[in-house]
């Protein structure tokens, strides 16, 4: 209570000053002059000098300023919201990202720190949200739902809903994220079901992840408490989830890219229930296409109505999280600002976050948030597993996981005794790192086109275990212990030697390195996977890193061997 | 913690059973069969058999129930929402006016308890809240955030940021109530600034009471965390309001009917930042007219769309205040309904609140809330004052304050040293009542009409002394003397005797008495008015409770004398 009247006197001196400013009494820390700008309540374009005090918007008039930009010929946006990005899958440390991110007018993004939790547990999620405090980018969090994703999972933790319980006071918080496990809900498991009723005691928002659930199951899912879904690729699921009250999160990845089917969306009718996310993102795709700003600009070259794009990638996601000052141009709200050319281009800029230049075409610099010793420690030491050797990938009769050309399913394709190089038949294994079990899973994959040496990677969803490809056992091994000795990367292996490597040193998944070397970095790693055979036509880190992901049909790689997943037993 | 824990098990088996519902695993309490329903989120008519369990949506779609009703020919809407009353206005106490209220399809409303926390502080606060908890009309609250209105007022409490504080946690508490006093917000005063930036921590809504204020000033007032507006009566008013941030609530009361000039906002481009209020309601407005209701049917009538229409008095009302499962039809929202013959007629002919049926031609039996026997004892008694004498109304000298007819503005009329009932001069007076001052204010009225005895009320904005006006300082002592003997009504008197009056018992601004007993009384009581010759035009009681009211210009009558609002000071 004390600690309230300190911070209402605190507040109650910015509050004056920014009344202050408002009624022209004294002049604006910052003025953008003569601004033409995205009117979110009246979806019109309106004008005026937008005066800022104490980074808040709190005029729109006739205003001077100690420091003034002249907006003709611009057009003044707020900031945009990424509704939902992991940020581990930019492989980048988030002071990384953010430098990438405001160079696209990102100013606010809400994330799932999944992966990372799955490798740390609580302290993953603590991680990220120190690694995110005062980035030029507002960092919000949903707290991971799943972890670990499903039961037959070994991750470096197990969160019920009493160990992530605490996080939800956090005032970057704002609800849990992408219920995966739909199944556990629908069927009404204690576990599933005691996470969703924590939330929603929060008053709290809960992200859905059920990709073409309907009927019964779509009711059971939404009745469960789940608010919103970023998995819909067809207008018809998307609409069918609208319709009862979800509100949808149009996806356009690095993976995933649902924009163009999901466009009839972006009108009048819709589009107040919609938002933008990216999901997973890729460095080099975020670094060379960009972000939200990305998908307006894809979007209103796909026909869709400049204004109603734009109000999706700003204000209806402030709205779904409410994020209450976020969002919008007017008096009372966070002075974000994403200035572009024209909407025709799309081009960012300027960007300004709290009212500070943040972007003019460099990145301003700013501060490095201060991550706890204890966390990073932690974070730097997450392999808790014994070197392998490579008589841990002898040739024994297994079944043999067939990818699918341009899909993450796989199929059921018989069994070998070996690798076979001609039929494309390699040795796959998943080696558990998290907790010392020596678990090993072994099998065969066709279809992946390897011809010499090995691949590894310490991505692997969900559990982001160990999962290494290869001709033979002796670079199999190799590949993992380099994996092992740097705490975490992706390797390129050809007779016991480093061909390329991505080192990931933060939980085996991330990297304090500056995005453009582990982007460039890791288009040299897939370079060398390709020269070493890999088929073009895949992603040959990211396709690996699904081989693991037990609940996609038919075959997956565990650390307990594979994985029927339309019979759910183990097979050998 | 525990607690969470304890309530999380608990709503662990109520979502549990909504999920076994959805799925159809078990028969839902409630299907609304065959209904065609209000979709908000795609702004169309929707179609299915509506299922209810534990007083939520659970599906729509195929579903059987233990009780169902045939919904054929009929539409369903989510229950309305009225986004500001003051409950006390109705005159009656909260059980009798959600027995109106119901019938009339309104199953939430939004209060500003403004008046009995001018009478009894945060007393009348915790009684409102007790009087209308567990009723079949949800009542949630804005805190009052003008006791008292004004410095001038001798209300019964003075409640600063600190006093409210706690109430800001009450589940039922959505914010801070129109903060009326915008001089001191655009002025920067300390305890207004306190009180806004107090809300704002609670991470509350804030309602604005701001007639015609505009640039700076309107900048100011919205910087400063107001956050919407209901004293639009001109358009363009509005549209500057919308424009910069503010929702806009659509009053149609018994006073004050904004609704035809503000027709154009129930439009695509605005209508989302718009929903319906009253604002002040007479009893037998409610019970000939209706609430929302007759909002809707008005607007129709007008030429709005109804799809718009029917959202804006449901759904936009909840996601401005952030009632998470309100104002929809979709699985996890209130099962609210209000069921309509038609958009045409718009009569409301049944009517769920929680999944149960509550009207359908009659109103069911409910529960009357318990209210605390201190808090009943103390709205008993809130009369602190002594009987009066004819002496205390003698002829002396005083400003005539000069009616305005159709207005509530007066003029500065002159002087006058008595009574003369052929100028329309009349008596006036108030008597402080709460704190035993002694503080009687007197001067003279013109424009009344009365021509014989006296007429006095206990209800006079904000403070709610006792102002009496009359022809002869007997009967005025008399009229007085009967309103503190009743504590609390509103009687006119002739030769000493009582022609007619309404006791109002509770805080003296609203009794338990029925409302259709109270409503009829209170129109025989005019009728007596008018007979002893009050002006047809006028009503008496309302015109002269706002006399008291010292911020409107010109003049106005204060425990303390004649106020010049104008030159902002008390004349003789």
């Amino acid at each position: 209570m004390v600690e309230n009247y300190k911070q209402n006197t605190n507040n109650l001196h910015i509050k004056k000053h920014m009344v202050d400013v408002a009624e022209n009494r004294v002049p604006a820390d910052l003025v953008l002059k003569n601004a033409t700008y995205l009117n979110v309540f009246s979806s019109e374009l309106s004008y005026g000098d937008i005066a800022v005090a104490n980074g808040f918007i709190v005029g729109i008039g006739k205003y001077t300023g100690n420091e003034e930009y002249d907006m003709t010929g611009k057009i003044v946006l707020p900031g945009f919201i990424d509704s939902h990005i992991h940020l581990e899958s930019s492989l980048v440390a988030p002071k990384e990202l953010a430098k990438a991110l405001i160079s696209h007018g990102t100013t606010t993004l809400v994330t799932d720190p999944h992966e990372i939790a799955n490798v740390m547990g609580t302290d993953g999620i603590k991680y990220m949200l120190e690694a995110t405090e005062g980035l030029p980018v507002d960092v919000h969090f949903m707290l991971p739902s799943c972890v670990p994703a499903t039961p037959l999972d070994e991750s470096g933790a197990e969160l019920d809903y009493k160990a992530i319980d605490d996080f939800y006071n956090h005032p970057r918080v704002c609800g849990l994220a992408e219920f995966m496990d739909f199944v556990s809900v629908v069927s009404g498991e204690n576990g599933a079901i005691e996470k969703l009723v924590s939330a929603e005691q929060h008053n709290k928002m809960i992200d859905g992840h059920a990709p073409m659930l309907k009927d019964k199951d779509l009711n059971a899912y939404i009745s469960a408490g789940v608010c919103s879904d970023h998995e819909c690729y067809d207008i018809n699921d998307a609409l069918t989830k609208l319709r009862l009250g979800q509100y949808i999160m149009i996806r356009e990845g690095t993976a995933a890219q649902n924009l163009e089917a999901l466009l009839p969306l972006l009108t009048p009718m819709y589009a107040d229930r919609c938002m933008f996310c990216v999901d997973d993102r890729h460095p080099n795709d975020i670094l060379n296409k960009g972000d939200i700003d990305y998908i307006c600009k894809k979007a209103i070259k796909l026909g869709a109505n400049p204004l109603i794009t734009a109000k999706v990638a700003t204000y209806n996601a402030a709205r779904y999280f409410n994020l209450k000052h976020c969002g919008a141009i007017a008096p009372n709200y966070i002075a974000d600002f994403a200035i572009i050319d024209s909407f025709d281009n799309f081009n960012v800029q300027m960007v300004f976050k709290n009212g500070k230049l943040c972007y003019d075409g460099e990145v301003k610099p700013f501060e490095t948030p201060i991550i706890e010793p204890n966390l990073v420690q932690h974070a730097h030491n997450t392999f808790n597993v014994s070197n392998v050797s490579a008589k841990d990938f002898k040739d024994i009769k297994h079944n043999i996981i067939g990818m699918v050309p341009g899909e993450i399913l796989t199929k059921n394709q018989g069994y070998a005794e070996k690798v076979d190089i001609e039929k494309d038949i390699l040795k796959i294994a998943v080696i558990e790192r998290h907790k010392h079990t020596n678990h090993i899973g072994s099998g065969y994959l066709q279809g992946y086109g390897l011809k010499t040496g090995a691949v590894a990677t310490s991505i692997s969803h969900d559990s982001h275990n160990i999962i290494v490809v290869g001709t033979n056992a002796r670079d199999m091994a190799f590949a993992v212990n380099r994996i092992i000795e740097k705490h975490g990367g992706i390797v390129v292996v050809n007779n016991e030697q480093i061909v390329s490597e991505v080192v990931l040193e933060i939980a085996g998944i991330m990297t304090d390195a500056p995005i453009e070397e582990i982007s460039e970095n890791l288009e040299q790693t897939k370079a060398a996977a390709f020269k070493q055979g890999v088929n073009k036509g895949i992603d040959p880190f990211m396709t690996l890193s699904f081989m693991a992901l037990p609940v996609i049909p038919e075959l997956r790689m565990t650390t307990k061997g594979i994985f029927d997943v339309l019979k759910q037993t183990y097979i050998e």
